[in-house]
């Protein structure tokens, strides 16, 4: 039985949300947990939703919550206490070293011994990143973990990496992030020869800064194994022109906060709209599962979390937001790459 | 009287709309026009105006084209003919060394030799821009010209600078770039003390790559002349948590195109949810109107132009797109820039 391990202490809304997204998770997807964290407030959560049966959620859709009856009893679970816990902010190099009882170091001993086959971590980015880096060491023949982020677009979702590992990068690590992505577009997402563009501000070869022009030349000169399509512009990604958009984190990390942050503006001004008159009101009330829908669509809730592609071992980074059903699709992203395979995948890609 | 140079040919819908637009915006504003392009096209356009009586034009809203009614023997305009038209994607350096007689060169030249105060350009934006370079050379001080951008958030627009005319930079060019953009938002927006942020992954200090993490020192060195504020990321942009947002062009383009992909996607995800029944299209039609009003105040046509700062001389790039609104509105810019002599501010602000 595939088991995933959970930092439970991490995020928003720990450890309450989390513990109640892993064993829905687990539930739905039959896999086994380790809960890691303070044993008596996981404890504690875990009895509540034994009493009530059940947990509510809004599944996402940012409407009325609904019960979703768990089981608790035919759940496969354990839990892993852990003393301390990484707060957000904190120094991550440093936090990783001291802290060698925090809920996400030990989170990570779990897959590293074997007990789990993948993490789940909605708490700090950088102390997950760094915790899975040092704890679970590079695949051979990667230089740099990348996270591969879900964006969805007017068609089905593709795969942006690097949202935000590697603020700097060399056109030789973006080779490998197109690689990691293009495995995990083709083996999870079931994308049959998935298209790799490389982002850029221009369709043509010669365009933009000098690491993209070099990625250009590289993905190109591995079209045997690449299916490269060349430049992405900042709008193409959303009118599907490809399965994978390469780029350096920092790129990538803002393209993935403007597109939130337009999405968020635009919903904003159309609420603002529908308020200004009663008519407004009126059509804003019936408009509203149809927005639903969309919102839906674009949810990072669905999504579940970024995998952080490049590590031994699958490690699953979830929206430090993350309520219940957020939690619940990254345990679903984690077990479908455990599923997959998709580091041996990757292996095999690099080493020919 | 302020003369703007019009390029007449460049552009999407040159020279019909182009003409349109700058005679409207010649009407509204008060400016002289010195209409450069093949003089017997120009002609032609404006004698059709003048037998309509106006133009047509949808406002920038969506909806409805309406009559704009245009007295062309009250408009005080000039045509330079220009016997050549660079086009898109033509290799610019040459293109502009060896079309001297072409619509951009001209037109940039009819503001190097005093004819007209600035220019409004919607065709190649890379020719446009090197053109002005060329043809105007850098205020005193400047190490490189930066596409200022109008951007939308949930309050009233903010400037990105740069919009795509450096997709290399250093921070000593990010510094100028803030210099520009500050200069441009308190004189041509009126922004009193406008706030400065660095675009970057997150709000610390230590955050980001090694280009953003100088700029942020160099900025906060000079706190005295520059209302820094720190990092900002890629959604609080929207949030108007800045007035004037710094980054090279590689990531401000990346940024802008993802703000316009984006934008489209959740437009058309909403008419595509909107369509799927009865109800959904009669909440539609009657949303229209709701929905046309936050187009307009996300629309570039309401925008007009982004500004080329740096160059001696005022220079507007529209998008290549435009159709008689957005020229109308970019002309607008263009004369504001000159009415507040925004380049004498930036080289009284440069040389202290």
């Amino acid at each position: 039985m595939t088991r995933i391990a959970i930092d439970a202490m991490g995020g928003d809304h720990a450890p309450a949300e989390i513990v109640a997204g892993a064993l829905w998770a687990a539930q739905d997807y039959g896999v086994g947990l380790d809960l890691v964290g303070k044993e008596d407030e996981i404890k504690a959560e875990i009895e509540k939703i034994r009493k009530a049966g059940g947990i509510y959620s809004d599944c996402g859709n940012r409407g009325r919550q609904r019960k979703i009856k768990i089981d608790v009893d035919n759940i496969d679970y354990m839990i892993t206490h852990a003393s301390e816990v990484i707060e957000m902010g904190e120094a991550v190099g440093q936090a990783i070293r001291k802290k060698k009882d925090s809920s996400i170091v030990k989170a990570v001993k779990s897959v590293a011994d074997g007990t789990s086959d993948g993490i789940v971590a909605a708490g700090s980015t950088g102390a997950a990143m760094a915790a899975s880096l040092f704890g679970l060491g590079r695949l051979k023949g990667i230089t740099r973990p990348a996270i591969a982020v879900t964006l969805p677009t007017v068609e089905k979702p593709i795969i942006l990496i690097d949202g935000g590992a590697n603020s700097d990068a060399t056109a030789q690590m973006l080779k490998q992030f197109a690689i990691m992505g293009a495995t995990y577009s083709k083996h999870v997402l079931e994308i049959d020869n998935p298209r790799v563009g490389v982002m850029n501000i221009g369709e043509e070869v010669e365009k933009g800064n000098p690491l993209a022009k070099e990625a250009h030349k590289l993905l190109e000169e591995d079209s045997e194994n690449i299916n490269f399509v060349g430049n992405i512009e900042g709008k193409e990604i959303f009118l599907s022109k490809c399965d994978v958009v390469v780029c350096d984190g920092f790129v990538g990390n803002v393209a993935l906060k403007v597109t939130e942050g337009a999405s968020s503006m635009l919903f904003y001004l159309l609420q603002q709209e529908l308020k200004s008159d009663i008519l407004g009101m009126i059509i804003g009330l019936l408009a509203k599962p149809f927005m639903r829908r969309v919102y839906k669509r674009i949810n990072y809730e669905e999504f579940g979390g970024c995998l952080l592609l490049g590590v031994r071992g699958i490690s699953v980074i979830a929206h430090g937001r993350s309520r219940a059903y957020a939690i619940k699709n990254a345990v679903r992203v984690a077990n479908e790459a455990v599923q997959r395979g998709v580091n041996s995948k990757i292996s095999e890609f690099i080493e020919g």
